[in-house]
């Protein structure tokens, strides 16, 4: 019987943070081995608070490190991998950031699963193939309309069909900054693509402030307001779904679970559920929320900031379907989140990306650029260390 | 004008963690000072994780430790409190972890409001007077139905009106053990008292395999089942409510903010909400709450497993209210957690509790229990040392 042999976690960074949107600053590795096999993983989540998670000291049966529920596990089946998840929801139920470390360690072992039975994930989720993607490149707004007007520009140049602009000033200058944001991003796009703008949860549960907004998003012809409001604000989604008309909602980036994104498929109103694979439980929970979401009318998106790795784990997700046609691209990754994978999933002359045909996730770490940004951590629990950042 | 000088975290544990449902084995203990005030509060969560959270290196704009949103901010007034949850809130969403710390944080702000202005907390929030609540003793299963019974006989004696059975091998280990352990609760317990079983969320989202118990807890006039399901599964309860009939159902505990604790009660059909002040945000949160499950003629009631310390700051926030009437008094705590504070919110000759008519939350903790309890931990991230066990 094949077992799970090791789970390591790799802090990676930049040399220096900065205090903006990119989350692709810093990155959170997985390794797992069983045997002879090996699967990566990236969770999205606070590299040394879900290290935390991984390794430290039970305090009490519903509150175990996540290690106790997946070292020396059964891996050899998909249904090993559901066992495993139900094993760490039920021991790490009231250790909060274990879904965080669920989600990586979750994609190491599809990976690895992928490398057992030689076959891409989306083939082990029960698609025959993987139809090709229409990425939007995910952009942070100027810091004036005019800056963002420019960034248009250049992701129109760069054949991008659709752009989303989010985060940086919006949201937080006034309604007229927002309304220029929105013209300029219009503007420099051109009238045929896809243009979407991301609040991120900026106005809290203010639906009047978030609705302000509606007559430029409707004018400008913008496909979907992103997270107008707190994940978890399902009621306001509601009431905003309602006035919003031809400017669909969409959020589910901050759920940690599958329950989260099924709430806001049913009742907060959202015509587009973005779920991150790193952070909702992995490839397993991502995959169960995008089977509500067809089930149900509702268009699934993939949620990525981080690296291609990251990006190949979400689209195995949805691979399988022609009709969920969107993906969300990292337009502005960090030099380590780019290095990161030797390869890169970039549009191809129609605009469109695919997965490559290849075991697990298809693509490995750069061991290299791993070592060239790895943080030295060290966590000393009464005298033991209980964690130091592996050898790689 | 006041501000926040520090915030130090402390974990407590027993000398050794069993692996059993009893969160009051370990602890975390949050130490605040502003100028010449000082106050605490209390985690109910992972104390290494949790730790973690605090200090951790920023991420990106929306991933910064705790702590960045929380030093140096003012404190002088409630809505000082309330700004400081917002911003933490903000700075720290893509931080799971953050709510956790968050909470003990918020008690212990409260606590040192209470004594700027020399008043309980309950008096803060607009209360009047504190009600006495009517403590139920929160008790595990035992092993056997015979050693529930005698459980409950004991709880009966110290003349509780009102007891709890949960955890233990409950839901573990077929219909018929569930079935003897009802019944042997309520045998041991007499008829006049009330009852009332927790299963822990053992039944993840089986609305069939919680309704076979349905008959036994309605012919044992148990109060409510608790946690039948996983605390997202909002369908899942409401189908189950629509069957339980006289049986309430009551959750809350998982939530780790307010808008989760809102929705079971929204959606859920839950006849019972109860909320950790200690997870769900603190008594921000838990007060918010408080307020939406008056409106909604749901009863609110605290979740409570720890120290007297988190019982009080529990309470705080319900005081003014004369007809939420029931508490959680933790009725198995372990030495440490007991000998925490030098004085325990027991029942009187009524069988009532009543809280301590003085600043904050009317207690402050044993310093030489926490030093004989104290865990040394140390976090080095890049060769720098970002956590250390505080001096106490």
């Amino acid at each position: 019987m094949r077992k799970i042999d090791s789970i390591d976690f790799f802090y990676l960074s930049m040399p220096q943070i900065f205090d903006i949107g990119d989350g692709s600053q810093d990155a959170l590795l997985v390794r797992v081995t069983a045997g002879d096999r090996l699967g990566w993983g990236e969770c999205e989540a606070s590299p040394l608070t879900t290290i935390a998670s991984l390794v430290c000291p039970m305090s009490h049966s519903a509150c175990k490190p996540v290690a106790a529920s997946v070292l020396g596990e059964r891996i050899e089946r998909p249904e090993d991998i559901a066992a495993i998840h139900r094993k760490v929801r039920q021991n790490s139920m009231d250790l909060l950031q274990a879904d965080h470390a669920l989600s990586g360690i979750d994609v190491a072992l599809w990976d690895l699963l992928g490398q057992i039975y030689e076959q891409p994930v989306y083939q082990l989720l029960g698609a025959e193939k993987a139809y090709p993607k229409l990425p939007y490149s995910s952009l942070l707004f100027g810091d004036t309309p005019h800056d963002t007007y420019l960034k248009a520009r250049h992701a129109a140049s760069l054949g991008f069909g659709a752009v989303k602009f989010g985060w940086g000033p919006f949201g937080h200058q006034g309604l007229q900054h927002d309304i220029d944001q929105i013209v300029a991003a219009r503007d420099g796009l051109g009238q045929d693509r896809i243009l979407c703008v991301d609040a991120g949860t900026v106005w809290g549960t203010d639906v009047e402030e978030a609705a302000r907004r509606l007559d430029v998003l409707k004018a400008c012809q913008v496909t979907w307001l992103e997270e107008p409001f707190h994940t978890h604000a399902l009621r306001t989604y509601h009431a905003l779904s309602l006035r919003s008309g031809p400017v669909k909602l969409a959020g589910g980036e901050g759920a940690h679970n599958e329950y989260m994104a099924q709430q806001m498929i049913d009742f907060a109103g959202v015509g587009f559920i973005q779920v991150d694979t790193g952070r909702i439980g992995g490839i397993t929970s991502a995959k169960r929320v995008f089977d509500h979401a067809q089930a149900s009318g509702v268009t699934f998106i993939n949620h990525t900031f981080t690296s291609h790795l990251a990006l190949s784990a979400s689209l195995q997700v949805f691979a399988g379907s022609e009709e969920h046609r969107l993906c969300e691209h990292p337009g502005q990754l960090s030099t380590l989140a780019y290095k990161l994978t030797p390869e890169h999933l970039e549009p191809d002359a129609n605009g469109e990306i695919r997965l490559w045909e290849r075991p697990g996730l298809g693509i490995a770490p750069d061991l290299d650029v791993m070592k060239q940004y790895l943080v030295d951590t060290t966590i000393t629990v009464s005298g033991k260390v209980i964690y130091r950042t592996p050898v790689l």
